[in-house]
């Protein structure tokens, strides 16, 4: 390489880093929901980022064009991908073990899931995902399971009963819906679906739109609607339309696939009952998820407070996770029925509707820096430090080149509780100068000399047996 | 796809699945580490996992081959790569935010890395690296803190101040002998002193044939040598065999850069022998790292015990981890110097070192299950569940379909500290059974009626309010 061009320190489009703030706000939140799943009963299990890709197909977005999306290498034998969600690999590893593990299993997953779409604001190509399954069961008791967990998880980060509410409904609705209508086309059935689940964005207008002939977007994008006839479409439309109440719905049809729908929603809502926090579970036949596999029960966790977004104005978050009944989970690689029910939350996001939604912040402290003024005096400087550290205080001793001046700013920059000076006159006394930056923040960074500094009223010079207990006064 | 044709549910070579036993113990290093790289002023980053193909480039093992060894994606504009480690990351994030940054900038990451390698037993294509680097410094008081970093980590972690070492050289000390000797060409010095960091493996011997025209491994693989002469390699070989005393060595060559080299580490050696737990530091000449970019001090953490491998023999583990100083990092990016000193530590090598090394197990306890041997009286199981988890007892209602025979057998395999029993003798009298499954492990399993299971000693029952102390006493 041409030593004269040097190269762009850029990230790839889609793509970012995090620092400190953002990444203890998101530790916090990892931390909270391992425990809490743990106390669920589910176990841990990490898998790696890559699959052979043909093990991933079903999952895909759109099986039609099952490479598309996703981050694919010829290797020796196949090809294998980058995951593009964490249900995938479950399939691959319970299939994999299925002797091995306790029937049901449940188990969750925390990790990085990859996108090869076009990245736009707030869509990012890499992102974590929280995944919490049962698997081999078709007891309703893991659907409730499921919606306790995510209920549960979302109090004990902080979310408050009135900032959010679990919606739940059936698949086993609108696929009898369909029965009812004659619509048989798997294709029409998965694209009136999708329309449905976007119901929130687009309103019932855009839904009748996109069951009929399709739909022109703000941006003048068409998209090809389900061509369903005007009195199919009319019954789906009153289905959505229509109260959130169990007892009323069962009547809208009788077939029975839509009946053993509403038969499951009554039993589980039964269980959620007797949970000690309850008023937030709704039955709510709006609810579809637009992805293919479901088979019975869904569940979504969404806020129910607006938030702010990117750009400061105040919108409806909606969605933060959800999940559903999916039976027909490993059918692709064993002949067993292997039924199985999940929820899965966008750590990202539920950590930008945090934020924005609590007012405390989680900063730790930052450490105490000891400034160095004298080479000579460096190893005393270093008995400091281990006095510190030994009392678990963060703390360092400054590590660069620069003199006072640049070593306060350095502090500053840190947002540093303190800084430590020993110099000539702290020698003498075998004493400790600490300075308390909380306190007298604006003086340091414009103070020069070590003669003004120790004008200044938040600077006190201590025993080096009192040090510990000052340090701890100002944390 | 052919419904007929089963797919094989297998991973991609070189790739692992992780249970619980090796999460819990590998969650629980990650804990120990972040809270004393935080303890020593070191802020966490994360930087996304695919980078810019270019910007990797002189991080790679092999600069001649940038490509070779990463996986690499065409994007819409340029080639991207997933990270190989977490240095090259630290160099382009570092050059983008430099305004932004304290100076100098500690900052450590937890991550997994990738490398399309051929893999084989114990290597894998993706693995864990934690990193801790000090970036904009020249001082040695960086050297000597990374040094305390490893050494205090790895005592936190559970190792035994007799159970490792930091060897500690200086990269300065081997190129001066190479102008020493008049060793100039780059490719000859690289060969030479991935030579001379395969001494634990293939000893004196090994190194002067590589050193010398090449080497003959035992599968027959031949490998090149860097062609040095007779003369050139005696010095080498009798520097590399000079005692571990720094004022020894100081005689061998009057060359600056060694001296130099020297005198970096007396004052590094100075500053370490001032931490409280000091004496497992140690100059080793012969620590050389195979990496090219080093500029100065390198160091070393290796287990000075014998482990068992996957085979059950005892054998050297050597190092699990180093780093040292890079002060060519940022200049492929910016015309400023921007010195930098890290370490590296290969997280999943350091956990099985672990395992080995300690009797300890650090297993949680599994879940209470709550057995369901009637529908009717499920709700009142789940009150029972609310109120253990209300009391943070890991717990769960049996969430499958099978009768109470299994339900043991599912809470044996889950290595459950217990299960609960609510039937009818239960609600007459508003008590609930539990059943001791560590006292009465062997019975649960043959055990085939209520009746039976009512005559085993390691069942009590008591009153519903009795329950959460009870079982605490189990726990």
């Amino acid at each position: 390489m041409n030593k004269e061009t040097k190269l762009k320190p850029e990230l790839p489009l889609g793509f970012q880093d995090r620092r400190k703030e953002d990444l203890r706000s998101k530790n916090r939140l990892i931390e909270i929901v391992k425990k809490n799943f743990l106390l669920f009963g589910f176990e841990e299990l990490e898998t790696p980022s890559f699959e052979i890709s043909e093990n991933l197909g079903k999952f895909l977005p759109d099986k039609n064009r099952p490479m598309s999306g996703v981050f694919g290498f010829q290797d020796d034998k196949s090809w294998i991908s980058l995951r593009y969600d964490l249900t995938a690999p479950l399939a691959r590893f319970v299939s994999k073990n299925l002797d091995a593990l306790p029937k049901p299993y449940k188990r969750f997953q925390i990790g990085s899931v990859f996108r090869n779409e076009k990245p736009g604001p707030g869509r990012f190509r890499e992102f974590t995902q929280i995944d919490a399954d049962i698997v081999g069961t078709t007891n309703n008791i893991a659907d409730a399971e499921v919606c306790f967990l995510i209920s549960d998880t979302l109090e004990k980060i902080g979310l408050k009963q009135n900032q959010f509410k679990i919606n739940i409904s059936n698949r086993k609705l609108i696929q009898g819906l369909f029965q009812d209508l004659s619509i048989t086309e798997e294709k029409q059935k998965l694209i009136a679906i999708r329309a449905i689940d976007k119901l929130d964005r687009i309103e019932i207008k855009g839904v009748d739109q996109l069951l009929s002939k399709g739909r022109k977007d703000a941006s003048g994008d068409f998209t090809k609607g389900a061509g369903l006839k005007d009195d199919q479409i009319k019954k789906i439309l009153q289905f959505l339309k229509s109260e959130n109440n169990l007892d009323k719905i069962k009547k809208l049809s009788s077939n029975d696939l839509f009946q053993q729908g509403i038969s499951e929603l009554i039993e589980i809502f039964d269980y959620l009952k007797e949970y000690s926090k309850s008023n937030n579970f709704v039955f709510t036949p709006t609810v579809v998820r637009g992805i293919e596999y479901y088979t019975g029960a869904i569940f979504e966790a969404a806020l129910t407070e607006k938030i702010k977004n990117q750009k400061g104005d105040f919108i409806e978050f909606g969605s933060i996770g959800g999940g559903g009944r999916y039976d027909g989970l490993i059918s692709r690689f064993k002949v067993t029925e292997y039924p199985a029910t999940g929820i899965s939350i966008g750590l990202d996001r539920l950590n930008y509707a945090i934020q924005q939604l609590q007012s405390q912040s989680y900063l730790n402290d930052e450490p105490i820096v000891i400034c160095v003024i004298d080479k000579n005096k460096i190893k005393t400087c270093f008995k400091i430090l281990d006095m510190l550290r030994k009392a678990r205080i963060q703390s360092e001793i400054y590590s660069g080149d620069a003199g006072l001046k640049a070593q306060f700013k350095y502090a500053d920059k840190r947002n540093s509780p303190a800084v430590i000076i020993f110099g000539d006159d702290e020698e003498k006394e075998n004493k400790v100068s600490i300075k308390n930056l909380k306190k007298g923040k604006k003086d340091s960074v414009s103070i020069d000399s070590r003669d003004e500094w120790k004008k200044s009223d938040s600077q006190i010079t201590v025993k080096m047996d009192q040090l510990i207990n000052e340090i701890k006064k100002i944390l």
